[in-house]
């Protein structure tokens, strides 16, 4: 019997692990960690870097694997998506048939909660064999967001929806809500919006040292934080971000 | 100087607790337990017991308050809401000055994340001195529901609504989303759903021995979901049930 751990790690702050994720890399044969190209190699780091704090498991081992790359090329996204999927679940099955054979415990790492926005569950389910799956949740970054912030995330009694930038910038604000968590924003969708009535809590590398938090009016604040942000990313050569917006009901 | 940490201690399972959490629960001068009345005991026991296992620091000392009730009376809803948290505050601010003066760091174990359906940082902004809060995320009731079904929340660059039983039984399926969290659905709001191309993903106890999930096709497993919700409820006392709805788009 083979299991496959998702471990949720939180979203970049260690502090941000459960009991139950540090048990869960303990008890696994071996954790799979990707081996990303240069501009996301500091998340790998800093997956690297958990696993060394917490393991105390001497018989763990790390196992680095590739992470196969999407054709961007493909012009329909959904199979482009797909064929990657299938092409990631492939080399998981190759990496665990050579290092664990048909029986042990597999552990992944997965940046924030494995249920939000994360692919690993789509890809887990085509592994061949399928193993058992099992799931361990961990903070978001809308979690870490809001905390950075103090910020209820929902007014009392009422819904927010979840979504991503680039449904923000082409659907305008989504009917029905007074609060809009935005993730997965290339860009600055909210300058799409008209800023009136409108607030934002926004959040770069939430939860790690070089945080950035920026809040306010909108219309006054927005500006600030596409400077804020381009200025960021340059300097990193990358950026993650988030932001939640309130309208005045 | 007075601080005042809002600690999400998740849903149920002391698995759940973070590293971030098990310090703050340690770094305090002493933590607030509500004393609550008869149904909910379970769950102010759990947080007493969550304590115990985690305070390694012998300075830290427990203080319980009672919960002020809120006015069920009160025509206006908003108005009772907001009465109760000015009592509530009253009460926390009595505490801390009784037992803390204004100095020091004073816990308060919160249910799942601060920031999701929870009163206290609305409460912590009327207290008087206002102290400086910091917020500890944790593991929500909705991470614990996917998290139990191995289920994705979003689909892919898809958004999700979250929201109320009030909610979805006073508007039906909201517009714009084929994912809808459900919480604080004092009943089984989805049954006033057309059940056709639905599909629920349900929870109750999450995270505690107690937990119980069904799955399906709304229309097959709803009765059922139903039938097990009154059963529990009786059997323990109270309940605390969550669900998923997707729609295929
Ligand atoms: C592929 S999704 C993964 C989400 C993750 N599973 C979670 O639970 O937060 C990546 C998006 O999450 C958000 N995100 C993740 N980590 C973040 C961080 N440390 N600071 C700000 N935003 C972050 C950004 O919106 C980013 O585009
Ligand atoms: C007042 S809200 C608090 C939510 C909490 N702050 C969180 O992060 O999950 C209470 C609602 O959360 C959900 N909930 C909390 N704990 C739960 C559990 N252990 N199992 C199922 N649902 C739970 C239920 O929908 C319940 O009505």
């Amino acid at each position: 019997m083979l299991t496959l751990s998702l471990i949720g790690i939180g979203c970049g702050d260690p502090g941000q692990l459960t009991r139950a994720a540090v048990a869960a890399i303990n008890a696994a044969d071996f954790v799979l960690i990707p081996r990303k190209g240069s501009a996301k190699s500091d998340l790998a780091d800093l997956r690297r870097t958990i696993c060394a704090d917490v393991l105390s498991n001497q018989a763990t081992r790390i196992a680095e694997f590739d992470l196969p790359v999407r054709d961007a090329a493909e012009a329909d996204y959904r199979k482009g998506v797909d064929d990657w999927h299938d092409a990631v679940a492939a080399s998981w099955s190759r990496t665990i048939a050579d290092r664990l054979g048909s029986e042990g415990k597999v552990a992944l790492l997965i940046w924030g909660d494995p249920s939000l926005y994360d692919s690993s569950l789509r890809i887990a389910r085509r592994l061949n064999p399928l193993p058992h799956i099992e799931v361990i949740p961990g903070i978001t970054s809308i979690q870490a967001l809001c905390a950075a912030h103090a910020l209820p995330l929902n007014d009392i009694g009422e819904p927010f929806l979840v979504t991503t930038g680039r449904r923000l910038r082409e659907g305008g604000w989504p009917s029905g809500v007074d609060t809009v968590v935005v993730m997965l924003d290339g860009g600055t969708a909210f300058q799409s919006l008209d800023p009136e009535g409108l607030q934002i809590w926004w959040g770069a590398y939430l939860g790690m040292p070089d945080q950035i938090v920026m809040s306010g009016v909108l219309a006054e604040v927005g500006p600030h934080i596409v400077a804020m942000r381009q200025e960021a990313r340059e300097r990193h050569g990358w950026i993650m971000d988030s932001y939640i917006l309130k309208r005045r009901p």
